[in-house]
């Protein structure tokens, strides 16, 4: 499993306020919590903290000079992105593209030069899709548009658009039946992806919520999340559900042999 | 979900000697605890205990005593089984067949003329599948012959046939195809159940294991799993897959409702 931390994320105060003080010490400690934790990525967001490239950079630096985990570049537009990849020590993700043309146009060839990979919304102009067909519709848009520009599958990871279960239920399962059919546009198929934490949105069994939901997701193809890789009992589904996948190979004390630094 | 307590057991030492002693109170004690944490069925075994079908009987009726949830009669032979149907209060789900044509004359006939219901184990005489299509292949035969009985879907429990995941990895993919395939049989499909704690067999994390392979294949149409109904992670978990399988509609505290007498 591909696992982006999802904490060096302005939306949380104190990685607002680390931006606003520049204070690295914060954004180090959140990138070596997730690094231990076996993030594969480290995802990087702004937020409203702060619209300016340096900033970015500055961010991605301050993780960089605590762990060598690859950089998730939480930002679409194309200014930040080519300067933010200029200081990217390994080829980062990009979060995300839409299926939108115009926006596909500007990010792909950003992601080409630098040998990156994009995270790709299903979603166009007309917003958020409402059903799996449509889903794929948008995914279809998106693969053709980075075989053009000579991104390979493995550069591509494709996002179902995840909908909050307590205000959007009929969703769920429109999600996972995307998600299955993704598989089945390439052999080997792109990556599939969800930002995780949108499933349980206002909530109250968040967790459970989060890791039910990723294990029914995993049966249906996906091998990344946006998450919170410090969630043990999360991180703990994943595990057993890249077992029943066949995607690792059993040994009794898998979970213990995960943990050990 | 439909969930089948699978506690009244002779494979449990208490079981059998309740069983070897006459002692109805160890009977009923289980038959109220999983009842109360509902249960949709009783499962009921004889194991190596005895194979008179008075015990068989007598094993019921402590239920049926204690209990009016359903019994699902853990036995094959047809003699013991036209006893055992005689003293169920509500028609019960037999457990089980296989595809094998001779057993499935022996038994349908049994369970058409009581308005039963019965699992159908997808093997025949070549032993346990070993790939998907071997299951969808046998359970084809189980449905087409149970139609020749008069059988509806409804009646019809199809069990894939659950392996242990640490001794045969590879299988619980192919276990997930096949229940995925099962629900293409016919609208409405047929019942789809598994034997749950057979994928934890001799493993270390038998919970986890548990959880997380059930709610993958809920995620592929299963609705009904003889499992521990006391285990409240495995109950939470099953309560949450229903959510996102939209057959339930979400409420905050659906796992405290849930849990409410």
């Amino acid at each position: 499993m591909i696992m982006i931390g999802e904490r060096v994320n302005a939306g949380f105060k104190d990685i607002k306020n680390a931006i606003v003080n520049k204070d690295g010490d914060v954004i180090k400690k959140w990138a070596r919590k997730q690094a231990d934790a076996k993030a594969s990525y480290i995802d990087v967001n702004l937020g409203t903290a702060s619209n300016k490239p340096e900033d970015l950079c500055w961010m991605i630096e301050m993780v960089q000079e605590e762990v060598d985990t690859p950089i998730s570049i939480d930002n679409n537009r194309p200014n930040m992105l080519t300067e933010a990849m200029k200081v990217c020590k390994k080829p980062p993700l990009v979060n995300s593209t839409t299926a939108v043309e115009e926006k596909m146009n500007e990010l792909f060839p950003i992601v080409a030069e630098h040998g990156a990979s994009i995270i790709g919304l299903v979603m166009d102009e007309s917003g958020s899709p409402a059903t799996a067909d449509k889903r794929v519709e948008n995914a279809a848009k998106i693969i053709e548009k980075a075989m053009e520009f000579g991104l390979s599958t493995d550069q591509i990871f494709l996002d179902p658009i995840i909908m909050p279960l307590k205000f959007m239920q009929e969703q769920a399962k429109e999600i996972l039946s995307a998600a299955n059919q993704f598989q089945l546009f390439s052999d080997p198929p792109c990556h599939i992806v969800c930002g995780l934490t949108n499933i349980s949105s206002g909530a109250k069994h968040k967790g459970l919520i989060n890791r039910v939901f990723l294990t029914m997701l995993i049966a249906n193809g996906c091998d990344t999340a946006i998450m919170n890789v410090l969630d043990d009992e999360l991180v703990n589904a994943i595990l057993t559900a890249e077992l029943v996948m066949n995607r690792q190979i059993y040994a009794d004390s898998y979970i213990e042999a995960f943990r050990k630094k």
